[in-house]
């Protein structure tokens, strides 16, 4: 209970580290008959993974997933899921020098006032890497919607000021795996692409926004008073490495406009009950509506840069930080697949959680 | 598990609704040996309640805090706090002409269709009432904040389009309560105020942002991966009625900024490591580092207007919705207590979590 | 999460103290749509209420539950089902001289030392007046129980070494109640509440057994590893107040048989897999096979005589503790609705659970 | 959340299958700091693997163990800290003849049933084969409750109706390991053992039951009222393949006492206030108060016999099961060192749970 968990019904639990032996997740509670098809997993995870394009880190890692259990015979059987991730690329080179370095907007020193001890070989716990366990949870949580007719959709819709048009609608999906930036709006994405090639050069790093949605979603999902599947997404998306804000529906924006202009009036349409706009971004009083789930996570630009930074040593000395090694301008590109798995993996949480809701269904 | 419990080690749980007997909460979970201030309690369920100025609804409800259990000589036992605070103003008026509608961006339709049954007498449980449990069980977990030195302030600081200065600074916490809007920086105060009672005339509604820091934060606090502060604090704010944006430290504008203009460089300062700057907002890793933890929360307009509204009943047929009873033309100065509550239950829950951490401390 | 809470998806929060306001309950997962028959939870809380004949404890308490939330029209809502139950008979007598004694085998020392503070009215939190919350709880599980055609039945099978036959069947549910021992078995009642009249004039206690058994239960009950259906119902029965030991199936005899005389052999019933004997107690490999479920708890005699004992105070100087006020000779007869009501609440947990255990279900 | 997890804030889950690529167990919740002694959590590992003695199953299995994350310089780090224990005998042996067939008093009937599929090729995720990631959990709470002074000794006192005499009482922990019963009782053990290898011959098994005890346990562990320390043995107890029974204290054998005869008086000793006697074991109010705490674990002969069985088949017809294979006629020394681990973790996580109940300590 020290974090590592998350979920409910659909939980999982993540460990490993940057350079220990590798990464992993154990799905507790995925329902048993699920038909795991395992390229997908691996296609998620290489959608993820380190060195996949020229604007991304160079650093390269097989990603290789691995099933320790759980599957059998191609399908879940009910019991825990675990996946493992092995680390490739732990070059035992010399540490020494950064061991008692705080890089600046780094763990590294709560981490060591916390715990005490601190893997100084890297970020440790808390580098992104996690995340690869989160992409292969992920994917099973998407192979389970999948099955329900859900589909989670994610791009990047801002990098630094550049950002896609207000009106932009993704016609089809295959647009955003078009560019290596994952934004699917053609002219947005080159300039986005220019500018991260240009950071890139001057050893600097970029933020922005991911946009993500999720279609087809049947009413109901959501447990009130807490657990509201917009406070489930945010902290979700909070969790992410970088991450620094989070908006659904109207959002931020919402909150120019008058009530009278951001409710959404119900109608009837096709013989069932919908709403005329979406400003609730599908979500009522916690509860899916039925229309299109949609929010936005800010990223700040990554704190790892190709520059010299002052800061200091355990003992408060100022010490230079040198920015040498791999580098990752924008991580907004490769966050994509991270913030669809996170909010697959909230609505498969949901969706179970919502089967005994009524003494119906009980 | 349904959704009304809230934390980990200093875990509440609420329950009621507003047309009920009442609201309450359970603290499971509240250390023993803690002076309660019941003074205190009804103080901040005070600058919750309705009716307590011009520009909010005018419902009129006492809110007087009943302890049920948990409280003995004055001091916290160690067992179940139970806080109840009875419905004073349910009205046996006739709801058979809303019952079957939806109003707009309501929680009636998602409610409806989940459950299959509907307290159609108000909001029942989708209520925003039910923040009042979260007002008092957040003013225990202040006191035990505040045993450790830790104060978590919040105000507004925008209405709509009407904005606090960016480089405005909270000199005194008095400065808050000046205002009915509760917002310290006087002539924006003003003008939001001036906008609101604009809006009631209009029977309109607007929304806006809550700002709240947490000063004096001990480093430490937040479990990575899932439960980092932010993450946590993200959830607790989503889960408040009407709020649909979260941010901390540089938040969203953090992502127009270089990773070089964003970083928090470290320094020695009266013997201490801190950061020169605070754009990580006091959370690096997803853990304390002693800055100040700041953040926003953004309120759309709530959905109750004094306006008819088309909408549709349970059967699809459309419907107009009528704009009568009492309103609240900008909840975001009743927002402030519950934003500063929810805080505090995020902060004191990881106060206890990060006890276990060390071996020196287990 | 300071214990207070019991289940997963049918979870309780128990809260109050004996000489407090009252003895409360928050339910949180109940499925919306349950027809809560108020009598019925009553009636179950007379079963348990002290009083109620001559050889149980004669306070008395009225015992009346109140619902404070969740329930509407008749019908649980979804929402949490807040129950209380008002403490009636808190005699303000002076408690100074037992203020600072510890009675033998009661929890007036750990209590003490745990939390550095205790109720020292009465038992406080330690007394077994929280388990009515239980009991209120239970009932409504049992609903939910019965709903699915599920029933919960308990008796006394032994008080002291005055044990049912080892061959009794319990014929009609009815037999229970006949005798105020709640033992369905005439002869052996008889000799019980002898013995328990006898212990009474002795100013002494007797402990016991409960069967409890639970009839047309699904397959498919329980979660392995950890959440077997009789693991949780180990934990459900020992965290009663005495509670000293437990079994299932054939329990502890069943450790001196052969595996050839203990394995239950399937065979093919009216068209069902049935076994033809059942020491395994309906459960194997943790979940419910269709068979009935039954178990034994044993009961210490209670820490409470009408005698002087020596102890210490919490000085560690030698007292003696005043056998005086009310006795209750024997918990047995007013403890079947207790284990009933825990055996409930963890199959309707496990109800829930199953629920999603399957893809076609989910 | 479907049952593989164990613990609060030590938290263990649990994945593998006796057949798939073995066995792991993720721990999040060790504090930092702690040395692991991984030849220890190896030996821990040697004293429940199969084919350690003559009386046991002569399956081979190295169990050796590999630590996958959250150890750094032999220290944890407060990350999970992932085991896993390969599968090395898994022969590819054709198992279609036993695919549809249930084993009496196996959980192949139920597994089906419940999950709609079912690992054929052995247990699966119901095969005792679990336990060693148990075992390997346990021992690193071992590691940290061995940091705390405190010890947890576990050894066998009954096989079938083979009895350790009652007065017995442990002189030093190695005399348990002398025998391969691991009874600590020469004579007793010659008889236990003979009884064995003559059961063995016959194809069939016996059980028995378990004794543990904990020494040197601070006062104050144990949140009531459900997370009752002998509680949460009972569950972990209970929770271990082939278990059937749990008393602690006086237990079973206490119901047959007057109150008077079973109380335990308080006295000081030494400066200390403890008990005269210890029929409580070691916790009273569900809380540990500085005794020994003690406990029984019963243990039925297991299902797996060398003997021809009736049994049925998916469709319910008749089929013979055969007895062959490899065969562990008596489970109950192997049994130990897991009933060990299961209590060394229920005391560890209250440990950790029990720093957070009074202010002084918050």
């Amino acid at each position: 209970m020290a974090g590592s968990s998350f979920g409910t019904l659909f939980r999982i639990s993540t460990f490993g580290e940057s350079h220990g032996k590798g990464i992993g997740v154990v799905i507790d509670g995925c329902p048993a008959g699920l038909a795991v098809d395992l390229d997908f997993v691996q296609a998620e995870l290489d959608r993820r993974k380190p060195g996949q394009s020229a604007i991304v880190t160079q650093r390269k890692e097989g990603d290789k997933v691995e099933v320790l259990s759980g599957i059998f015979d191609g399908v879940s059987t009910g019991h825990p899921i675990a996946l493992f991730i092995a680390n490739e690329n732990q070059k035992s080179k010399d540490y020494s020098h950064i061991k008692d370095q705080y890089r600046p907007s780094h763990a590294d020193f709560t981490y060591d006032q916390k715990y005490g001890i601190r893997d100084y070989r890297g970020g440790g716990r808390s580098s992104a890497r996690e995340t690869a366990a989160r992409v292969a949870a992920g994917a099973i949580a998407k192979l389970l919607l999948k099955h329900h007719g859900i589909e989670v959709v994610g791009y990047v819709d801002a990098v630094k000021d550049i950002r896609i048009p207000t009106d932009f609608i993704l016609k089809q999906r295959e647009d955003i795996e078009k560019s290596i930036t994952r934004c699917p709006h053609a002219p947005t994405a080159e300039a986005m692409e220019a500018l991260i090639r240009d950071t890139r050069k001057k050893g600097d790093s970029v933020g922005g926004t991911v946009y993500c949605e999720v279609n087809n979603v049947p009413i109901g999902l959501g447990e009130p008073v807490f657990d509201k599947v917009h406070a489930d997404l945010a902290k979700a998306m909070l969790s992410i490495n970088a991450a620094q804000g989070f908006e659904y529906g109207s959002g931020f924006s919402g909150t120019l406009a008058y009530g009278s202009e951001n409710n959404d009036a119900f109608e009837q349409k096709d013989g069932k009950i919908s709403t005329k706009t979406n400003n609730s971004g599908g979500i009522q009083g916690g509860i899916s509506n039925g229309e299109k789930i949609f929010f936005r996570t800010a990223f700040k630009p990554v704190a790892t840069l190709m520059q010299d930074q002052q800061s200091v040593d355990k003992t408060g000395k100022a010490v230079t930080v040198e920015g040498k090694g791999r580098h990752d301008p924008c991580v907004l590109p490769r966050a994509v697949p991270i913030v669809e798995a996170m909010c697959a993996l909230v609505l498969a949480d949901h969706l179970l959680r919502s089967r005994v809701s009524k003494l119906a269904n009980s």
